[in-house]
Parts: C-alpha cells; structure tokens; sequence
C-alpha cells in the first residue's frame, strides 16, 4: 500500500510557510489504518520488546497497537503535570522556549527493551527528550518507530545511537 | 479478568479532593492492554461501525485498536486549533470557563454508524460535545464506550440519547 496517498499537505499549518502532513486521511480509512499497524510493527521484524513508549498525544495512536502486535505493554509520556503518579521529566529546545515531557518512574524496569513511537520525527528534540526519559529509567531502546519522517529537517542526528525506523520519509 | 486491580487512586490530583484513576498499570501490562481493547470491543457487540472517534488524548489508546478490531476507520476529536484542515468545533462548559472541541468536515459522512470512544465518563460534558460533533456532521452515533465510568457524576444524563457501555463503574 502507497501510505503517502493518504497523508494530505496542509499549508501554513500550524503556522505561515510550514507544510503540515496530516495522517488523519490515512486514519479514517479503515484498510489504511490496518495497514499502516501492520506495517509499522514489520518495521521492528522479530526484535523482542517489553514496552511500547508513544508520545502525547498523535503518538497514543499506533503505539499501544504496536504493544498488542508485539504483546508488550504500553507506556505514555506527557507534558508536564498531566501524569498523576510520580514522574522523572526531561526538558528540550524549542525553536523559541523550552518543552518538559515526563514518565512515570515505574512505567519501564531497568534492562527492559522499549521501542519509541512518535507519528513524525522532525527536528527530533521530542524523540530525544524521550529517549533520555527512557535511559532514566534504565530501559534499552531497541528503535525508535515513525510514521514519518521528515528527513531535511535532520532529526535522526539527536537519535544517531538508536536504530530509526519510518513508513514514510520526505 | 478484573480490570479495577490494574488501576490506581491517585489522590488529589489532578486538584485536591480529588481521587483521579490512573490506568497507566492497565497499559503497561501486556496482558491487561490486550484484555482490555477486547473487552472493549465486545462491549460493541455486533454492531456495524464506519467510525471510531477518539477524544484527544487518553481516547486515542483504545480507539484507534477498537477501529482495527470493528474494520472501522479512526476519527480524532482535538481541542481547539490542533486540527489542521476545515474542521466544525463545539464548545461546552467546565467548571469554571468554557473549553472547545473540534473535528475535521471530512471525517464522518452522512449516515455514518458511529462509536464514540473516551476512557472516563465523568461529568459528561466533553463526550455530550463530541456527539454533537458527530451529529453536525450527520453521523449516527451508536453506542459511547468508556474504560471507566464514575457513575456518582451522573455524567450518563447527558448522553441520555445514546447507548452508553463501560468495562469498569464506580
């Protein structure tokens, strides 16, 4: 299946000049969004993984699909205040500020294989900020798992001591 | 399996006075993660469904896998503004304010048999604004399927239209 058929460009999304990729054509397809599960877990072949780290919130999507294909559990990290437990956070650039994401402390035991899912890997401030939550916690980041991934924004150097895996990549 | 054992009172959060029911020991179990969507599903039944819609963001766990499971596509519901295309928005009151919701225009057809899926039914107002979303956009909503309904915040009142069907009630 040619997934790129059903991710449509939105200009000026969410600001002037950027083109937006937006998956939610490839979502309300129901061949489609099977597919793309699918897909997404062939991306991980037969590498065993304990948990599945998706990103708040477009990263909840496919992410606890994967767990169930790989029969793995799921894991969340948020925005800061949004975890009612007890979190470690890691803070990231932003083109203008900073960003705080956080993960609960139990979420992943040390020497456990975790797989990261974001649906796109930009600039990769996001993905790594993940990555460091992850290594906190002590687990072993098998791949870190796109949908898309937007290759001229050259986000897998901030992930070059990860396998990086996408659907999709411009 | 008893899903109540797999999740957690966080008390005072996410103000105090508040006992909020943290399912992220649910998520992280494979098993429970598994359990849990199937259980879902079967709520449904046998039902025809065109459409999943989710309720951005701990409606995107089980929604996306319960799209998979009926053959049905994905919809999400976002707050206001993070929707990229033409979108049609309802707002609806908080305790203290208003909040805003939104869909995209092309996201359910006329006719369309709807589940409507959250993972708390509490006071009610944000799944009685997503029905009216898929309303506006001519869908039939056929059952609202929670993980976890608080049944002392009579949330179900508001959606006293629908079928309402949830794995856990307090």
């Amino acid at each position: 299946m040619d997934f790129s058929t059903y991710v449509r460009d939105v200009e000026d999304f969410p600001e002037k000049g950027i083109v937006f990729k937006d998956i939610t054509p490839l979502l309300m397809n129901a061949s489609a969004l099977e597919a793309a599960a699918d897909a997404l877990f062939r991306l991980v072949k037969d590498q065993a993984i304990d948990k599945v780290v998706g990103v708040d919130s477009r990263g909840f999507i496919f992410a606890p699909m994967l767990a169930n294909k790989l029969g793995a559990g799921f894991v969340p990290v948020r925005k800061v205040g949004k975890l009612p437990h007890k979190t470690v956070s890691e803070s990231y650039d932003l083109e203008y500020g900073t960003d705080t994401l956080e993960i609960h402390i139990d979420a992943i035991k040390n020497g456990e294989k975790v797989l990261v899912h974001d649906d796109v890997l930009a600039t990769g401030g996001t993905a790594q900020a993940v990555c460091k939550l992850v290594k906190q916690l002590g687990g072993e980041i098998v791949q870190c798992n796109f949908l898309i991934h937007l290759g001229f924004l050259e986000g897998a150097a901030k992930l070059k001591d990860y396998p990086v895996a996408a659907l999709l990549k411009y």
